[in-house]
């Protein structure tokens, strides 16, 4: 029977990272899967055998050794599909490669050695890494595919994808593991539409889906057109199986128009009838929905993954943990997520009233802890070693150290996960008790700015068509309620400034002046703001992990030294040390 | 009058990271006092106006910009004196080199860009810089001196050190910032040794000296002979200016043997008279007096650097809490210690006697803040929720987090910085309460194993002549005392066995299989400490900064993902997930 498709399946998968044997569990059913659905190849993503990014496991000889025994396995389990996995393989025993393996008949047929090693951001692929050398060219049947993995593609612009356009190669097979941020899905489409086009290619595109501990992978794998068109898209935030067929005619080598250092590997298809998959098309989502899904899927993993079932929030009627205590709700469903509220004598009945209505509009149990008596002790023992004092901040924290040791407490106790519900705007600025609110196993608003835990919040109520988060909760004024009247304000100033001020300052890594220039902002709130966050350092480093959706979160993405004489008390007035 | 020598001095510095203003005055200051020398050369070390390392400070354009400034600010400081200065300078707006630049005559007369960027350990350089290109060659008055950065001469067998010496140099000289951990300093002779002889050159290795974050700059600037001899050495862990003169006609330019893409610079010595300067030899520290050091002043920097003056040990009566005060009162004083003993019910007359003797021994105040009443009352809160329960980890747990409470609350009233005890030993394995032991500014012993944190305690009596850490504490049966009759090996087995399997574990990242080869000890107690090791990651990443003294602290040296599904539980027994 004649056949004039390619049928290329693209294996959008979750891996656990560093989970050898579930990862090639999962690779051998999605390459059966591909079978079933007659695909002649399937395409995994960049390192789906290891998960992405392994980090120092890459420095342990075993590690490599039995990825390498997984590999081998997967392979006897090949027989007429191709299969392109995204692994390591070695050239020495010290000199890694990030590669992608072609399998068929029980054989490694090619390895493609990725040549662009990113090492940015959160990115430390020369830190295990051999940057490859040459192209990998596969003829089938007359037709020529490239090969490249994910920063191959970001980089320089497109050399990879170019050099072997002119080797006279019609298709390119990517595999990625892009992280997400924000709107990232609108970045790849572009780039990918530009390379495509650009180099008169298609390209196929299968990237990685899941969270692993602070990143989130968003899936979204696709197929491009060389006129730039998406023919085919996965789900986003789930794993997937996308079926597309490509005509022959279109794919059939070109000749050569430069040369290149390359392997050329001729493999064959089997000759299976089947009728035309157009393939699909998902829908992205967007705006708030979009990191709403990320925020599901990098909490769902990172809790899932560590082997925790149960996690308890700390409400206490704000936004922040409302918002956490939804989210958490919403992934592992409301016999899963305790509510623990702990007045003090400064908590306000609002406050009350709105832990409970939250609770109950989530369905999730609700338990009252008073911090008075605890508090009130510890203010007695302590007044013994240093009398009658005014009261400050150590007050403010104590209660906070309380209640954090309350939430401990009862992690210890039941086994779960404390959720910690800092957001980014206070965590920059260290608005935030290091041991107090500041604690817990994962914080899912550790990315998120303040202005958007709002946009977040309507948009989850809107989502569900009611005010499942009690519009009191989005509408009041932010106050830590750690001492009477108190208001966010007090300290810092409004929510929408210091967000501008802050995305100026970390994101953009912009200077006080440019800032000034940019912002329009008065110059004394924002060197007070820079300065905030430049003396928050210590805190940040002793911060529980959570998701990033900017380009810029506090993990690996900003590497700042604790010890910092740049900071601006330092450079702005003269310093005293030594 | 006629010179026959060519004098050379090593300004080993200690630089704020960051504090360009600070930096710039220093490197003046030192100038100024090698021209009082009669020096024709200073050489500073890598990265000395900037601070090693910057880290994502390089990501700033303005800190850039900033540093460039400074450099021009200190070459209008310079006339006859050739300078070597370690700092950054720019290729393009986002392309920036780890430079030695050369001035005289106020004028940067040469540029030398590192070739050979570390990338590994706690070193992330290829993130921020580009390799340089080109060799730098500088004769003055016929005599011909080739340039190296730190790890230039590290890797490559000595490929920049090579190629400069088939140039015709007879004088490398090298700007460090060479971190340092236990005997690194004999590491470093044999290399400059090894290199020195086999290229027939002089080497003069200035390098950093100062505490940064984690990392100690240990000093030990050196010269070495073409023999590969030591011809004169800077103090270990303190600032120094190290002069010596080297014979001119051993530094005569030979003829080149080789070709090389190469920058060359003629510059001229002022002609001065003076009487030759041999240079010093100062003794290395060696073994326990060498680590003592090493965590003395890097206790120091980051309390000085970071602005504090005070700092608060919680005294439990156990050797880590002395220890750790001992070593903050050699650094601060005594009155800039405080110890607070915290006894609970399981508190042994032992321990009190001990923390108090050790207190008086070192002569800081102790203040005693029993928790026991906050104690009863957490219990008897809790007990609300959950009824009577077992004596669990939970009401261990919440003694230590009473005391970080206490201690925390001090710390803000007093501005006082908490330094948390742990050592590498019980961070490793997690025998530590988060947020409670684990609580603190600082951990000085965070890279100390049990097994050393014993005989540095030996060491420093037998330096003090008498017995300042009490006998008793460091004879005793370790115990946490969170219940009756606690020792630490009911949980742990003795130390020395532990110490043994975390080396082979951590340092040597062998496979449980090898470890039990490599130690001859039972494969059940191994595989539990490995189980342990990594199943608290998640304590780790949220432990205070301590000082590095090994090849692999838990610092930047090694980073696991905390989501890791190559746990010794995951892959020896079958995975549930999912």
């Amino acid at each position: 029977m004649f056949r004039n498709n390619l049928r290329i399946a693209l294996a959008q998968i979750n891996p656990i990272t560093g989970h050898l044997s579930y990862n090639r569990d999962k690779i051998i059913s999605f390459i059966k899967e591909a079978e079933k659905n007659k695909a002649d190849i399937v395409v995994f993503p960049e390192l789906a055998l290891t998960g992405y990014p392994p980090e120092d496991l890459l420095l342990k000889k075993h590690f490599i050794d039995d990825s390498l025994k997984e590999l081998n396995y997967i392979c006897q389990k090949v027989n007429d599909i191709i299969v392109y996995i995204g692994t390591v393989a070695r050239q020495r025993r010290w000199v890694i490669n990030n590669v992608a393996a072609v399998l068929q008949q029980q054989q490694v047929r090619a390895i493609y050695r990725k040549i662009e090693l990113p090492n940015y951001g959160i990115f430390d692929e020369k830190r295990y890494f051999s940057p490859g050398r040459k192209f990998l060219i596969v003829d089938i049947d007359g037709m020529r595919l490239g090969t490249s993995i994910c920063g191959d593609i970001w980089i320089k612009k497109g050399f990879v994808i170019e050099k072997q356009a002119q080797l006279g190669a019609r298709l390119n097979i990517n595999l990625s593991a892009s992280p997400y941020y924000a709107n990232k899905i609108q970045q790849r489409i572009d780039l990918l539409k530009e390379q495509a086009s650009r180099f008169d290619t298609y390209i196929s595109y299968s990237n990685l889906v899941g969270g692993q501990d602070e990143i989130v992978f968003d899936g979204g794998s696709m197929v491009i057109s060389p006129k730039g068109k998406i023919i085919a898209a996965a789900k986003q935030f789930e794993e997937d199986l996308l079926i597309v067929d490509l005509p022959r005619e279109h794919l059939k080598a070109k000749i050569p128009t430069a040369q290149a250092n390359y392997y050329h590997v001729p493999l064959e298809l089997n000759k299976k009838g089947r009728s035309f998959n157009k393939g699909r098309i998902e829908k992205f989502y967007r705006k708030e929905e979009e990191i709403y899904q990320a925020l599901l899927l990098g909490t769902r993993d990172y809790i899932y993954k560590t082997k925790f079932q149960k996690t308890v929030v700390g409400l206490s009627g704000g936004i922040d943990s409302a918002l956490t205590a939804t989210i958490a709700t919403d992934v592992l469903g409301k016999e899963n997520v305790s509510a623990v509220f702990m007045p003090s004598r400064y908590t306000s009945t609002v406050s009350r009233e709105d832990a409970y209505q939250l609770a109950s509009n989530l369905g999730i149990k609700i338990t009252e802890v008073s911090i008075e008596n605890i508090f009130q002790k510890y203010l007695q023992t302590m007044r013994k070693i240093w009398g009658d004092v005014p009261f400050d901040k150590t007050e403010e924290n104590l209660q906070a150290r309380i209640r954090a040791n309350i939430l401990m407490a009862l992690s210890n106790k039941e086994d779960w996960l404390v959720l910690a519900p800092g957001n980014k705007s206070e965590i920059a600025v260290g608005y935030t008790t290091i041991y107090g609110d500041l604690v817990g196993g994962f914080g899912i608003l550790k990315d998120v700015y303040k202005t958007l835990v709002y946009k977040l919040a309507s948009f989850r109520n809107k989502q569900a068509g009611w005010k499942i988060i009690p519009e009191r909760i989005i509408k009041k004024t932010p106050s830590a309620e750690l001492r009477a009247n108190q208001k966010d304000t007090d300290f810092l100033p409004t929510y929408s400034v210091l967000d501008t001020i802050l995305q100026e300052y970390i994101e953009k890594d912009n200077s006080l002046y440019r800032i000034v220039e940019n912002s329009g902002l008065d110059v004394k709130t924002i060197m007070r703001v820079i300065q905030l966050v430049d003396n928050n350092e210590f805190k940040r480093r002793q911060a529980p992990p959570g998701i990033r959706i900017t380009p810029k979160s506090f993990g690996k993405d900003r590497r700042l030294p604790i010890v910092d004489g740049y900071r601006i008390d330092f450079y702005v007035q003269p310093c005293e040390f030594d």
